[in-house]
């Protein structure tokens, strides 16, 4: 690995290849081979984020391994999502690790942010929405970006949406989180004129059919700018919101 | 068939049953049997309106059949719905008929209403959804209602909605038609107090899965008071708005 | 909130807007913020009908609260729906309740009705869809409906449905409660002249496929003035079908 | 093919097996070899009819070679399913051709039967059924069954099926036939105490999801002795029909 | 109820109806009502059985008020499916009581059959599909028909099938009961001439769904005489066996 | 609707209102009312670009009744989707026209960019998704976006794609068209760290089953900042990225 | 292009890397860009066959733009797969084609084998899966392996099946072809020692939803050595085919 | 049985078959019948391997009598799949068995192979595939192949897969092990010239619908030469590879 980086450097020195095509490069190259998994220590690089574990069907065990060699080089604010309670008890130790509950996600080296960047406004349809809403909200903040949250703004009580359209209205990015007939998405799509990323949660029961219905009624949204995550992904959203809500003017 | 009735009318003469009881078991008897059909004379009786033919999958000529043993005895406003043109064309010459072209339904023996009943809102997501909701809104109108129409009143432009707050407030019924997402029903489910047929249309196209998505969508409306109809089946939701709109105060 | 019930009550007192108007801006205004949850003290006003506390997927906690925002103005016959036994017992020393075990309902401040209004009818399938069916009944109740329960009268025993012809007939709506086939519906939408209720149900087993097969043939029934709620929707088919039972005569 | 046929009735010659087990063997041998198909001239033996041609996604050419080999010997009744007008009138001066247009059956070198065996009931629950119970009713005539038709008998007018009771209660075998809900076979096995074979339809529209619906409405029946075969398939209920129609005494 | 019957009786005895016509009429009537449930005593006049309860989905408390109801006139063999062990451990004191443990079947007050009837023939694809096939053979056996278990000669070794050519080729009756590819209904029905009657189990995993896979595929059966019942209706099966075994010659 | 701006500007002049606050105003506000359509104009307000009509499902003539209500004040580049060629042949004459006929995407008013915005790459994985990416590449341009087109791309061939690595390397955003397995979404995700908008296409066979399989891999992307649209919803993407590309530094 | 391939010869040439490694480098390369089409001329190298053009969903011109490509270096055998008649008819007069019309495939410069490899058997259950078992025939012989076919022998005349088991025993690979309940791959599976490739087909009609039906019962198959393609691939059947016939001893 | 085998073996002594016949018609028959299961002792004869046995649903009970039948004659290397813990545990004393735990795999009897044959590559999308892969990892090696593990090479990563290319091309066989998009199959399946196995598992959560993402993704593969087993299906993907490892070259 060391090597495959070091030829890069090299080539740059020599003036061989310039720095935009180095970092290119770098954005291809290496890992580190635990056996059960391969660690992506350039992913920064490449993705612009620290290496993500997603915990779910892994053995804490396994967790463990991944995050040792993550932290060897002192990396912060690194995510782990889908991590239930014992999982977390077990690492408390281990690692400097914070955990959220509700969003079941622990940050591990956490290094909180003095002034976060520019605005995501997460809406939720209902209070059950809470889990995937607060683990797309953990996400953004641990990447540095301002949440606003508005919970329990379902259409049914279309005023209770329409009282927050300022909010909606001053934000960058919008994230709509709904489960039984996911029509938030539909309706924010059409008060704003920034990107909304849909996010459809099992939350319902009957023809809800785990979340079937709020991702296909997500995915036929008759209003523009809108795309969708898969049910219940809120770390997905997050990640995607952050992305966006960083993004510069073009040169 | 006669003989059915006029035993039971006897009965009633000869004091052997009273006249609610007569009619209790009028509703239960009597029909003709063209052999591909059985027509219900009584129907009227016991639902209120007369028959209704549903075209679809039936030949011109049975068709013919069974308008002709309904016309027998002058029934008037004979409803006939999914009728294609090429029918419709067909029958012209053999019938007294008001064909709706948009709304694919036929009026036999047409008797207009002075004074059209109550108020029936019928509300759609786009101008796509229009056969559908015609289908309900004609036949609404030809069993005497008065019908309101709101048409391209979508979620994702929720003011085109709100401006038509008035006209929805002082329905009876609401018909919301909607395709795509369905959203509709929800968010006019959230603003009044009077029950909502909801209609899904097959307007779409991708995973929308011929209506697929607005049907579970519907289905899973967090709003109360809102009860689903099949997909596309504007008759259903004209006949039961018909039924609401026409309850008398509890005695 | 106050501020906006105010200001549009003066608005009426100085004759800007008469009664009427008043009323239809209540409606869509104000919710008080709980964070997790926006309580809507003005839904009575909307809907006629007071809060109903959801409680699937809400912590304990988190319906205490609601419950404590909503009864700080001594609402009466609050209904809180999917109960488990564990959240009642909870709940039991905080407020007024009454749990009603099998219907997982629980009614807080009940107060009886003297008199029962109109006549709604429950019909089930079998057995084993009493919990549904008694979701819908305690809701109807609740809410001021004198209701008629006819459970077992699935359709393969034709005879002991038209053995209770009487009651049907005498119904101003029905609610039909069945799972497997869900064939029920039809029969008694063929049967009475009022807007029958269809609740499909997840009994069955093996290509039940947790409800759909009731769901398709409910959707699908060839009975006119059948409409369908959820899978297991008791509560939903309870509400619409007090709100058609209340249903005044056109003016 | 004659080889095999003629070593097994020496071994009965000889002593060497005795009669059962021959026809037992015989039932598993010989057929001829078209090349695109291979012809099964014993399937009489085995199954108790001759062959039956399934003529869909046939082309005419091949449906003539498969005649021919099969009226060889002068095979009587042989049954055409599935066969469209174009492919009936190409084979018309090919063979002696009944064709049945509903049915879209053609009966090759047709017999009647002087005295049709037993009493099959066919009922069904709309018009638009017809297709199929004709290509039920053919088939189970073709095999030399009486058939009794009940046509336009759905749920949704229970009365048109209970004044129907008599045909009913005197069948040996009921086919059910009917589309959209699909409660007909249900509340006819409810009814009768005779195996009932049910046949769901494609017909209806939306939710109906091409015989979906009366599918698993089927399959779910709370009656006892329904079975069902494939939508639309009314070859194989009449086929099937016939089997049990056939019983003999247990010896 | 008692009324009921005495005026049928009475009739015939007047001679007003003939005995023939007396029976279809008791067919169609009493019923016991427990409130949670309507027992039919004259289904055994009915159906030829007598009633069956379906355990799954009741409390043990109402199959023993349903079973008090049955034996209060000394009813034999009285089947109780769908019962776990500690519903049958209850109800062990209060009923004489056998329990077929694999069957998940208890019959009450059971009366051995001295010489069972015809012969049905069980085959299953592999060991995992016994606990269906066992409720099956259970149900025929209590009925009184002769069973003959083919267990574990699924297609993937078809010599283990054929080799037992002779059992199914004497059978009046077959149930073939199979998960997965569910492909032995079709070879069977390939090879006799009686009827086939096809039950998918939800044995299996992943693209099994939950019994899906055997259910289409039967449905599907290219072989004539096969129709299917629901996944995992070992009963329905055996039930339905039972009135084709019984089948008399037709007069 | 014109009082309804004099208002709001009115506001504004007498300093009622800051300038802000007018502009949220203005965008919940009018729209011009067809009957079948209702027209909004300020939607270039309220998101950022004009009115674009998606005429899949309208007649021709309701087209071009929108389409004057649009260019009465000379709107440009108006866009309008799923135009098939008749109907564009028929508008030909009434409006100033430019078809784009493998994207069935009509722009009216058109006006070319000078200098197209930042860049905007769209990949596809065969040369059959070509109509679904020309949708989202005309609609970008019409939008004024630099789009770079990487066809033919799919990953079974995965050389080349990554020979132009440099090209994704530099978007600001990429669309990812792909039907079959739809697995270049991930792929690509895996290699940009810009957002991913992937568009399932309806492109493929048999289990495909109308871009089923396309859409859930892209849900199911183990790729981070990857977001979905509906099936073929090409200008669905195109708009999404217009969006995004014009993302401004954050202040 | 050239320069790729230069470089890596040179290695070679100079020593820097070995002929094995130069193969596999050669594999990674190169393709000619069409623009709509990106022409991969080193697959031969990389999967020892050459170019394969999908036709489905590409215009006769497209087709005949790669068809030039793959020609100018005079390609022998190129396939064309899913062609249809119109298109054949066009490309006649720009190449040298042989056109397959039941396979809907041609053969570009065809070179007839003097001595066809291996043995390949290609089973169906019925005349109407041929279109697709002699896509997967003429695919299979195109690239020079012998092709048995054994055609008709369904699963419901075991007997047909079992008496060609000498063909079976001698095969290296089957391919079972079957619509319907698709169960010719599980049987096949258990009488042969070889791999065996499964292609449902979308023949059937109902419950077949497509091919699903057969599809399901292959994926379930209980037989070991099935593997599955996708419903009615004939050419990925007859494309692995060719693969494993040409697999050599292992070294 | 031992007369079967005896007469075919006196068969060849008399000269009346040869050996090649003698062999074929040993494939076809003997095995030994436990009741609840029939053991097949010549299936090594007949698919080159022993007896495997499918724990899955069985008892411990019936797994250790399938077990003795089968060591009765000292076979090796017996395949016990799906056998969790508890019931590896309690077979422990009763034979000699090696239990392999993330592949829930045990081996009776086991023999090292001193050489392991060949080359198969099995790679996997994620950690969370293990289970799977490893399924497949120890089935392959307990019937003798060398087994090379690629495991966390998913696409969304692309150069960890293509830094293991030179292992990749080495390969006689790739079996692709993936959940979620299911995308490896298709990258791997266009990089080799080998045949590959994909083997969809339920890892994921979502739209991934238990595996089915994977499973439609894997069956719509756009690279050649791709199969497709079962979702979690590593032994039957395992099983397979070994066939194809051990084809043996043309004669």
């Amino acid at each position: 690995m060391e090597e495959a980086v070091k030829r890069i450097l090299n080539n740059v020195k020599e003036g061989k290849i310039d720095v935009d095509e180095a970092v290119k490069q770098l954005k291809l190259y290496p890992f580190e081979d635990l056996g059960y998994a391969k660690i992506d220590h350039h992913r920064k690089v490449r993705q612009g984020v620290g290496e993500v574990i997603f915990a779910q069907n892994k053995t804490p065990y396994q967790i463990k391994g991944i995050l040792e060699s993550l932290t060897r080089n002192n990396a912060e604010n690194i995510i782990i999502t889908r991590l239930n309670e014992e999982a977390a008890d077990y690492l408390k130790d281990k690692a400097d690790i914070h955990y959220y509950k509700e969003a079941k996600i622990a940050i591990v080296n956490e290094k909180k942010y003095d002034e976060p960047f520019g605005s995501i406004v997460i809406a939720t349809g209902g209070t059950s929405d809470m889990p995937v809403s607060e683990e797309a909200a953990v996400t953004a903040e641990a990447l540095g970006n301002r949440v606003t949250r508005l919970y329990d703004v379902g259409v049914a009580g279309i005023h209770r949406l329409l009282s927050n359209y300022n909010e909606l209205a001053d934000a960058r990015v919008v994230i709509a989180v709904a489960g039984m007939e996911g029509a938030l998405a539909s309706v924010i799509g059409g008060l704003v004129d920034c990107p909304v990323i849909a996010v459809p949660t099992s939350v319902g029961y009957g023809a809800n059919f785990g979340g079937l219905s709020a991702l296909l009624s997500m995915l036929n949204s008759c209003a523009s700018g809108v795309s969708v995550v898969n049910i219940d992904n809120g770390f997905g959203a997050g990640f995607l919101a952050n992305m966006i809500n960083r993004m510069e003017s073009c040169k």
